[in-house]
């Protein structure tokens, strides 16, 4: 008795199967316990239970990420699936194939007081790439208490044979909006949902399969190559003195080296990137503000380029940003498979590829290198910035700076690198990381609603171990993370605590006053050492250096149980000390 | 220095005040920073900070659904205001004024790849009653990077004249805006969103307003009695010989005691409330489900009303639904100022009328009184059925069923009682409550979601102590309810904790299988202690009888925090004591 009576159940747990959806995070609920009877029977299927639906939706990003295959959500109906959104419109805007599941009332009792019903469909708007509004199961819908107004089988001569024609008609438009949905997800790489009505009985089950899809298409995943717009790029490229490359996020080994080491070969050509990129080459230019932040007239002048290449997602630097719109390209090109955002107003072209097939047309031919000063002149700027933060780290006094420094040093080779928004991945970008981590952060929407979750997520479904890192606002927020029965011994979590929201302490506006305390830094006297004692997580705290430094010493060994580690900092010293660091290493 | 200098900004502050909203709740975010100036500088409004704004939004509902009158939410750009979704939803269905403020990117920063950036406009859908979507004053509007082909000022003989022209134009029609939702909220009793788009630098601030807004009329709140129908009505009534009065959610006081005794005259009429309906009287029939569930063929058939009368919002017993959905009235009349339910797929009138208006119009006439056996033979049965409620308790073990039996004696006189879903608001309604305990739940979408924040908020709106129940679930859902400063000593939390949703064991379907425990029931072992110990709560637990007496003893004497007690039952005892209960009162 593996499978759930009601037929569009066992469709939608049937074609997630033929479409390869293998983790599916359940919230408890009694609508969806068709999906949940069907899911949990098939030993196809990863499933995970998980009551918070904010925290299921970011720890399913966490896994569809990682894999960078579709992950489903499947929750009750109700005010469940609101609790989902904030993850859809991370995975919208970070291009993370999120498919939502939910169980919806039969439309007869929506909005007429029933509990548990509100109107789900097309819930996510404009943040999802498909919505499938399935319909009822006619066999379901005929024992429905039917209003008089609807004359469903008025002048039906033959009711059985025409209830079965419809019956096959909704089940052949179901299956066609669930293969739609799941298509979309995949060659949208985003958030999809699938609504599907159920009626009581919710919990009959059957021995056997009762309906037999019909097959179907999977998307064309070819990427289409236009030579002309390849050779049209060859021949600007060529010409151009000033090449910047700019690259947001970027799964690891995105790029391959052997491009990485011919545009090298170009001192026409400055690639920047962040710790997010996950891209490394000696001649690279990572932590952008850590380059621009402290540029004179002059440097602004010289750095602006004629041609704008972007890769990858969402850009952290705020200050990339602000300089390329005063500092126009003459023309920007964006490279990436499904989407292009004219953050600069002035986007000209996006090539729809991945980024070793662009390369690959645009390097092949032996192309016109540059010998100018524009890379080398950035690179002397480039080491100096390196030095003057290295004797800076050793004469500031022990806050979130020096914190990250000791932090990000001490992660085992080979680790996960997951950051927290908004300070933590800030500060991140201001050091070198090792080639060996590889580096994620929700930058879709840069909330800090789930970053935890999502971290969680991807500790579940990588061979990695994950290192998280934290502030205290974002860690604290999303608390509900740790409630979560899959969490693997070997993560770990760094939680940056100053008391408050200490960004808000960077950003302009009067500082200490009870009000800037209250409404902005949100000042607090937490700490996580209770919420590990009760999801059974191992706690240790750093209030110093030396504290810090002899708890990191065995913070990575094997254990019984997830580890998190506190580190208390100065909430009044670390503002002034990020602000005299940028005119520091000038 | 108290105003934001941005005149958007100072408008919606300065409207909120003149549509009297005291209560402001404030999420930390730097985009609606000129919001929070405004609003915290200003001693007319009550300002609280809460971090995590879906908690904040069920506080911020708890406040209002004490006032009556709206409250509102103000929070960043981004994902932000997406976890206020769950609320809002609450808010619609409960006819609760919550105003949404969300602080906004300027439009041509939207979906260009700029972070803490969605699609914010309209993005409640259908579940708020007003969207204002308001615009960029232009002056910043006029700083802002234009793209090519949008020539704002083609052609304009004198640019600063049509400037400041196309600037009042905007401020008017921002002010309109601003009105309508605020009306809106008021008008309809429910959620509206207003979206405000504010662009860099956030932070600045002026000695006195720059704006000064036209003058508005407040809307007219005059109930319209329309003599025709009450005279339609009474003429109905009078003839009926079976009458039901269903009332659901209601807050205390709508009905006056005379129309109740008046109502309590005649034979034929039943008046079924809930707890939930704050209404008493010797003759009304509280516990719906106690009642009817043990109803023989006969008594289903003699129950059966020609008027059905509904009064307030939603009802929590499934099985009146089912009841009157297969036992139909002739005609079904819903009395409310907002909405009518069609729940019973027969409503013939909606009166917008509030319940004491109503019935002065119905019952001021002398009406014609029926004398005959529809109350008499179910007020026998009441009191067969609380007999029998009596002496079961005194053979069942130590279960939910015995603890909500204690803890609602306890509940000192005067208190208010805010319920969790959904085990324990469905567990409540079996018990007669003393009339001196108001109660509250939110039944709108009966989400676990928020309970316990909107029950912190109604503890800090209202004059009355406030007691709390709720199952484990739910609570360990809303935790982060208790980060919240505001909490007031007498606050008291009671956690029946039952070690999962012990609402999926009533629930038909498969028990006792790993796969129930995983999915449904989703187990845990987790307790309150360690959250107690985070945010201050004194926290007390029981396990038999003997200890929950004893804590009950000094649970609610005055103290210098708020207090929680955390009761465990025994799940694997819980579903067969109640499901045998409604076999025992027979």
């Amino acid at each position: 008795m593996n499978y759930s009576k009601i037929p569009l159940a066992q469709t939608v747990v049937t074609l997630c199967k033929t479409h390869d959806i293998k983790h599916i995070i359940i919230s408890p609920g009694s609508r969806n316990a068709p999906l949940t009877i069907g899911f949990t029977h098939d030993d196809f299927f990863t499933c995970y239970s998980i009551v918070d639906e904010r925290c299921a939706a970011f720890f399913a990003m966490g896994i569809a990420q990682q894999l960078q295959q579709p992950t489903a959500v499947v929750c009750t109906s109700g005010s469940a699936l609101l609790n989902y959104y904030p993850a859809v419109s991370e995975a919208y805007y970070s291009r993370i194939p999120l498919v939502v599941i939910s169980a919806d009332r039969p439309k007869h009792l929506v909005d007429i007081g029933d509990g548990q019903t509100i109107k789900q469909k097309n819930v996510y708007g404009e943040h999802v790439f498909y919505n499938a509004n399935l319909k009822l199961d006619l066999r379901e819908e005929a024992q429905q208490p039917q209003k008089e107004d609807v004359p469903l089988f008025k002048n039906l001569e033959n009711k059985v044979e025409k209830l079965l024609g419809l019956q096959n008609g909704i089940q052949a438009q179901n299956e066609t909006e669930i293969h739609n949905a799941l298509n979309a997800a995949v060659l949208n790489s985003g958030p999809v949902h699938i609504n599907a009505p159920f009626d009581e009985p919710l919990y009959e089950r059957v021995e056997s399969l009762t309906i037999s899809p019909k097959p179907f298409k999977l998307p064309d995943l070819e990427e289409h190559i236009n030579e002309d717009i390849i050779s049209e790029c060859s021949e600007v490229w060529s010409k151009a003195k000033r090449k910047l490359i700019l690259v947001g996020v970027l799964p690891p080994n995105s790029i391959d080296k052997k491009w990485l080491d011919e545009l090298a070969k170009d001192d026409g050509v400055i690639i920047l990137t962040e710790t997010t990129s996950n891209l490394h080459h000696n001649d690279i230019f990572s932590g952008i503000d850590k380059l621009i932040t402290a540029f004179d007239t002059e440097d602004l002048e010289k750095f602006q380029p004629e041609i704008l290449l972007t890769l990858g997602g969402l850009i952290v630097s705020k200050r990339i940003k602000r300089y390329l719109r005063e500092y126009k390209p003459q023309t920007h090109w964006h490279v990436d498979l499904y989407h292009a955002n004219d953050t600069f107003f002035v986007l000209d072209k996006h090539i729809k590829l991945l980024p070793n097939t662009f390369f690959e047309g645009l390097l092949s031919e032996p192309l016109q290198i540059s010998k100018n000063d524009f890379k080398p002149y950035f690179l002397k700027l480039r080491e100096r910035r390196r030095e003057l933060h290295d004797t800076y780290l050793e004469v500031i006094p022990f806050s979130d700076f020096t914190v990250f420094d000791k932090v990000l040093k001490s992660i085992p080779s080979g680790n996960q690198l997951q950051v927290g928004n908004s300070s933590a991945i800030r500060y991140t970008q201001l050091f070198q990381l090792r080639e060996d981590i590889t580096v994620f952060c929700n930058r879709g929407t840069s909330g800090i609603d789930g970053s935890t979750s999502t971290a969680v997520g991807a500790a579940v479904a990588s061979e990695k171990p994950v290192t998280f890192i934290t502030g205290d606002l974002s860690f604290f927020y999303d608390s509900n993370a740790l409630w979560n029965n899959y969490i693997p011994n070997n993560f770990r979590i760094i939680v940056l605590n100053n008391s408050g929201g200490g960004i808000f302490r960077i950003l302009p506006g009067h500082k200490n006053t009870d009000n800037f305390d209250t409404y902005f830094e949100t000042k607090h006297n937490l700490n996580a050492s209770d919420l590990c004692n009760m999801y059974g997580f191992e706690y240790t705290s750093a209030t110093d250096i030396q504290s810090l430094a002899s708890a990191l010493e065995s913070f990575y060994l094997a254990s019984n149980s997830p580890k998190l580690l506190e580190v208390f900092t100065p909430s009044e010293l670390n503002d002034s000390i990020l602000l005299d660091y940028f005119k520091y290493i000038k």
